[in-house]
């Protein structure tokens, strides 16, 4: 598509048209053989590489204007691009050609008293639309992903990276094009109208999936308003119970490391429960504080250092994303499962435990996406999970939860071998 | 709950309410045993034997009150109970606790180099709501399935059926209390507000899916209104594509069966694609014609017998549920799956040939929820796909797809157990 041509359509008229485009390209894309996928993507590395000029000018452009407009630091780090870091997305995209690709992977397979062969075949879901902010590496690593599990993509990034994420594609579209791969496969939205996000997440049928990726207002609104199915989270209210038998140095470690490691992630803990019988609660609690973590506890947990403060109800049910921790003392793992069912995110919780059948009820018990025994919920992400990226971290219950790589872009179909077998 | 009581909230605040009882009976019932689950249901297939008089007499009720409003007599049909069809319904229970649980199950595992293990583990969806018609059977049809695989439910049933299901939900709560499972992990609906059925399509997070029963006015309606994720399928336009090669005795015994053994289901064959190159197009014709089907067809389809009517182009994309085809006569594999990417619901399409080329190009590339090679369409069936069962027919592209039994009712989580890896 021409990006400088006027816009004239309605968004709903623009974004069917944009959708058969993609929904065209990505029946040839379904076909092609992983080889091609993985070329395909080794040539848009190159294409990113060779386009760094462009890439690094459009991005001064943007973060010029973000600057103008006043934009905060973090929001102009997020946008901002470097050699090394344009250097980064070209070698996350080789990264994403070499994982192996889940298409076309037999699921099960059985066979009929009748004769009738089945097998359940994975297959790409269709078109997948990315909704994000401003960081442009998206345009990249998503495409990437999309791509690599054969489904086409429709991009819709930020305003603030409009230029950067337009040079990021067309290296994209070039790299694909130089291996034979329709460019509408991966396509950017060619405008900036916010009534173009309303109609792509009310598309039912044209797109397959929503992919959010932005902060938690992004991420509620499309939650609140898509008809198309959602692939997100929108909380990590993470939880590390320490059992009465946890090894004290690895408990003081885990919920240091769950914390500080990096406050600012979706696995980050935001709430610390310690039982009651758990006998170093006080260096526990000391070791956060000592950190430079805010505090803010239960009565009981205030009785533990007097640095601790008041939590309030709302304290429960927070995603600080800070370094700010809520800690409760209970009494015993069931205490713990209670408070976790009713102020957990889903996202991921964590016990540590010397028990064994503490660990396994707790592991049977909490209903969350991703639930840990003895480890940091900081490795909540499909790098640590062995995906070898990840698309995003869902908390819903249907199709694909915890972090999300190509499988979860995914779904099945049912393939029947006959020999002339009539439904008596 | 007390279904005599008055209903003065309000239908969003009621189906809270019910969410909330579910879902706490949910979290008793996803921990429950196997064999547990499987003695419920023996149980209720005692209970559901043991009240025939009572349930036989809600029937007489409804059945009676149908006659008067004037329903239909098909309405009348699906609507009636008998000793032989609750028997049936009792049967059907006990087969239900007889397959295996899918609760439980690893789907898969791994070990990280730092050692952590990983496992994804089948877990219950949650609460799953059904909306149905007329057929009482369905409440404790999907009640079973729902209750086998972990999950509670809500169901809410047409107000011809009330007494009946009343008096079947009552001898399936009695049969669950009497093993010690709470009655409220199945929940009827206690009023038929209209409102209410609206209210639990909006309920997202405290529904986690809808599931459709009846016919494609109910089906549309909950596909447009619902927030929750539904399974369904909304039309089963399926085709079969006779190939040139196609053997001829096979092609017509196929045609035949998909289309005539039974019109009026989902897998019914709409469509008939014949290759211009196969040689007994005229028979194969003739075979519909003389069992009594209504043939339409374009014009190189009229050229085989004159009793083939005009097809107009609304043919191409309707489900007849009745003795009526559409033919057309397409030159070669790529005008048939053109035709099928055309007019297909994505539900069965079929291919009937003796080239292999030919039969895996299809089933490669033509993209529905089951594409079969040599075998009736009719076959799209849970029963027949050896799943023992089936809650549905899911033409959606995420989740389950196909015929949808107890692994479609469950979802996963990650497990994580480690030893004390904090996350460098």
């Amino acid at each position: 598509m021409n990006m400088e041509s006027p816009i004239t359509e309605s968004p709903e008229v623009l974004v069917a048209r944009l959708a058969k485009a993609g929904r065209e390209a990505q029946r040839g894309l379904a076909l092609l053989p992983d080889a091609r996928k993985a070329e395909a993507l080794r040539a848009v590395a190159v294409a990113l590489r060779e386009d760094e000029g462009p890439i690094l000018e459009a991005n001064a452009r943007d973060v010029a204007a973000g600057e103008a407009k006043g934009l905060t630091d973090a929001l102009l780090d997020r946008l901002r691009l470097d050699p090394k870091r344009l250097a980064g997305i070209a070698d996350a995209v080789e990264q994403v050609a070499a994982l192996p690709d889940p298409v076309g992977q037999v699921i099960d397979q059985s066979e009929r008293p009748n004769g009738l062969k089945l097998s359940r075949v994975r297959i790409p879901i269709g078109l997948i639309g990315i909704i994000y902010e401003s960081r442009p590496n998206v345009t990249a690593d998503a495409a990437a992903l999309c791509l690599r599990s054969g489904n086409a993509v429709l991009l819709r990034g930020g305003s603030e990276a409009l230029h950067s994420n337009r040079a990021i594609h067309a290296a994209f579209a070039r790299g694909l094009e130089s291996v034979g791969v329709p460019a509408d496969a991966v396509q950017l939205a060619p405008t900036q109208d916010r009534a173009l996000v309303g109609a792509m997440l009310t598309a039912a049928g044209l797109i397959d999936m929503i992919v959010p990726r932005g902060g938690k207002s992004l991420v509620a609104r499309v939650q609140a308003d898509a008809r198309v199915p959602v692939l997100a989270h929108l909380d990590g209210i993470c939880h590390t119970y320490v059992h009465s038998s946890a090894d004290a140095a690895m408990a003081r470690a885990l919920a240091l490391n769950a914390k500080m490691r990096r406050t600012g992630i979706c696995g980050a803990m935001e709430t610390l429960l310690i039982d009651a019988q758990f006998p170093d609660a006080v260096a526990l609690a000391g070791d956060l504080l000592d950190a430079g973590c805010e505090l803010r506890g239960d009565a009981r947990a205030q009785a533990l250092d007097p640095r601790i403060v008041t939590a309030t109800e709302e304290d429960w049910d927070t995603e600080y994303l800070d370094a700010v921790l809520a800690v409760a003392v209970v009494d015993g793992l069931d205490a713990a499962i209670e408070h976790i069912a009713r102020h957990s995110s889903h996202h991921t919780d964590a016990i540590v435990t010397g028990d064994h059948a503490a660990a396994e009820r707790f592991l049977a018990e909490v209903d969350s996406a991703i639930v840990m025994v003895n480890a940091s919920s900081q490795f909540a992400d499909g790098g640590e999970f062995g995906l070898g990226a990840e698309i995003g971290i869902a908390t819903g219950r249907l199709h694909a939860r915890g972090p999300v790589a190509l499988e979860g872009l995914t779904t099945y179909k049912w393939q029947v071998r006959g020999t002339g077998q009539v439904r008596p």
